[in-house]
């Protein structure tokens, strides 16, 4: 007998009929003696038709109202939950973020978990019911109503997961685990068994969109482990948990890409010391994060500043870049929004040199240009042209052999 | 400069457009200088959305959960208030019931109002916001949500306006006040302007809809002024008040009717005491709210009892009473769904006999025959024909001389 939190994302339990199904499968769990906590999302559309609602009102809705309006989506949904549950016959009862003390920051609609209280929650389970719990949504310390951003109900579950000391905190969704890479553009994609934390935290932080990125960080740091899997199939999906020794046998475990990279230089800087933070200060003052930042010492004493800022933020940042290179009386500033990020990822590496460099090697032989590069102990990635993502892609997968299982380092390389 | 609550229903909140139409008339007396509390409805259209849902989910939906579900519905408004003051640049702040304080029994679906903290409202006042608040719902002492059942958010309006002393508590709906009868079968029907507690007590349980019983007894109990009043019009509405002199000088305020009800009668039955507790005991114990009741003694020792139900316990009444009238050896059990109740309403009979009696004249007059008759202090209800319901109200009115203001009594009869 477990104790299980169960995570249902939007499209799981976008219709009646949907959150009956949701219920059943629950119920099969519940039935073999389990204790189940059930996390659930909005409605899908829901949250879309409440935020068109905001944006007729208010041009930048206002924060404390946004996470007020958006919250009652969940809200809406385990209602529905818990009435389905007691129409087959069972027992539950719903709960917000309020009634199970899931205390927050006061950042409205991106608030971090601080606390949560589990004594509500451990009674509701004694008396054998299945608790349902409102995802995405906390309160702060003044009873205000916050909401945890995207990915939000991922995080509720695995803090609740952390707080309960559950046995497991399974995450339903519509694909049917991690796979080595995208099986939208390379059909040798294969679905991962078992990952661990560090490595899926490069993925979700590399473009892998299936898991949220704080919840893993949360899983990693209450050694929670994570079953990602589909609503739509019985079959297992992928486990993230703590490293295990045959991991390492997998050299790279994934090759990820993003396209929502954008890259800016500032040529010819005066080479002078605090010219890094004058750049990069007020950038970071505007909200703008930058990713990957070289610098190529000319001769003399010039030198040229590259980095990378999200897509989204490409046009605010030139922007700004234009007058700071007034002050810095850097020559010129250019910038490039067809670009993409390929990377490989995986735990083998920390033990065996070379990985970066067989990458560069394999983009090389299919004529594939690096202009940028960055590296940590498990993850390599490159900056290339965006027009050859696809190619990057199938190239790394197929050369480190991905589409294989578990096949010792030895006989691979 | 006053403190006023002002409360808006569905209809006038019915979407983003009529939001902003009542923010900029909540606005103008904000301007004046008045602290404005606000309570708002969900948009018209959300509550049915809500419980279609979940009856689609479970055919008795648990009350729990219903209120779990249907309170979203004023969560939204009040969020979506709140912005468009602040997008006309003036401070909000929405509130739930939970964090104004308002505890309430624990009766799910019908919960009532047990005591309201006003402190955090205040706060708020004071630092110049507008504040809104989700009418309809509370908490109760564990925290969990309830809702007040029909007519909730004039209730809301009313025990807010008690609790922060407000000088007024304006209802807001989509009729322009209290009239001396429905307009919609009594052409001259006229709007009165103002009326007592205790007239609008018995109009609104006799039928009229504008305003709920449980908010005019709640004004009542703490001497809160109400003003019904259109949403749609800048015209003053009808003033719900305290018992004014001159108020007495109409012998009748107004004509009600209600199609609502239906007439059982058990026919001989044997007259020993204690039969009416046999009867009526039953019938409140399966929550059917019984009105009149007459009791005709036959010669010997048998009697009628007559008495009315809601028309839609009627069925359920029927086949109770059947299995009673065994039990007490009644020889039958008869029943009319036909039938109305037609009523006066007027402080002024108390001080004047024979109003009784003339109303009884009225309807001979045109040839409708009386079924039942109650009567209090300040109101004459007759059971009558349904056919003629219409009939009846219109000649009552046009006898009162109801579309007359305030005429002296003695030049009236």
């Amino acid at each position: 007998m477990a104790l299980i939190v169960q995570k249902f994302g939007g499209t799981s339990v976008g219709s009646t009929e949907k959150i009956r199904a949701v219920v059943q499968r629950v119920l099969g769990y519940h039935k073999q003696g389990h204790k189940m906590v059930v996390v659930l999302s909005a409605m899908s559309g829901e949250t879309d038709r409440l935020i068109n609602l905001a944006r007729d009102i208010q041009k930048i809705p206002d924060p404390r109202e946004m996470d007020m309006l958006v919250s009652t989506g969940e809200q809406v949904t385990v209602a529905l939950f818990a009435m389905a549950v007691n129409e087959a016959g069972f027992d539950a009862i719903s709960l917000l973020g309020d009634q199970v003390g899931i205390r927050t920051s006061g950042l409205h609609t991106r608030a971090r978990i601080r606390n949560i209280e589990s004594k509500r929650i451990f009674t509701h389970l004694d008396e054998g019911k299945i608790v349902t719990i409102a995802g995405f949504q906390g309160v702060t310390e003044s009873g205000d109503i916050t909401t945890l951003g995207r990915g939000g109900s991922d995080t509720t579950a695995v803090a609740l997961a952390a707080a309960l000391k559950a046995d497991a905190c399974e995450i339903f969704t519509d694909v049917d685990g991690i796979y080595t890479t995208d099986p939208n553009i390379c059909p040798k994609a294969r679905k991962i068994d078992r990952i661990s934390y560090d490595e899926m935290l490069e993925l979700a932080s590399l473009g892998a969109k299936v898991l949220d990125i704080r919840s893993v960080g949360l899983a990693k740091k209450y050694r929670v482990p994570v079953h990602v899997r589909s609503t739509f199939t019985e079959n297992d999906g992928t486990w993230v948990v703590e490293e295990e020794k045959n991991m390492e046998s997998m050299l790279v475990s994934g090759v990820t890409y993003s396209k929502n990279e954008a890259r800016i230089t500032l040529n010819k800087v005066p080479d002078q010391p605090g010219v890094a933070a004058q750049i990069f200060l007020p950038i970071s003052d505007a909200g703008i994060i930058v990713d990957m930042i070289i610098q190529n010492t000319r001769a003399g004493s010039l030198t040229d500043m590259t980095f990378t800022v999200l897509r989204t933020d490409y046009d605010r940042a030139m922007d700004l870049l234009k007058g700071i290179a007034k002050e810095i009386q850097a020559e010129s500033v250019t910038g490039d929004e067809n670009i993409a990020k390929v990377s490989i990822v995986g735990v083998g590496m920390r033990n065996h040199s070379g990985i970066a460099s067989t990458m560069f090697q394999i983009l090389a032989k299919e004529g594939i240009n690096i202009m940028m590069i960055s590296t940590s102990e498990i993850k390599v990635s490159c900056i290339i042209e965006e027009k050859y993502t696809e190619l990057a892609v199938r190239a790394l997968h197929d050369a480190f052999a991905l589409d294989k299982e578990n096949i010792p380092v030895e006989e691979k390389i």
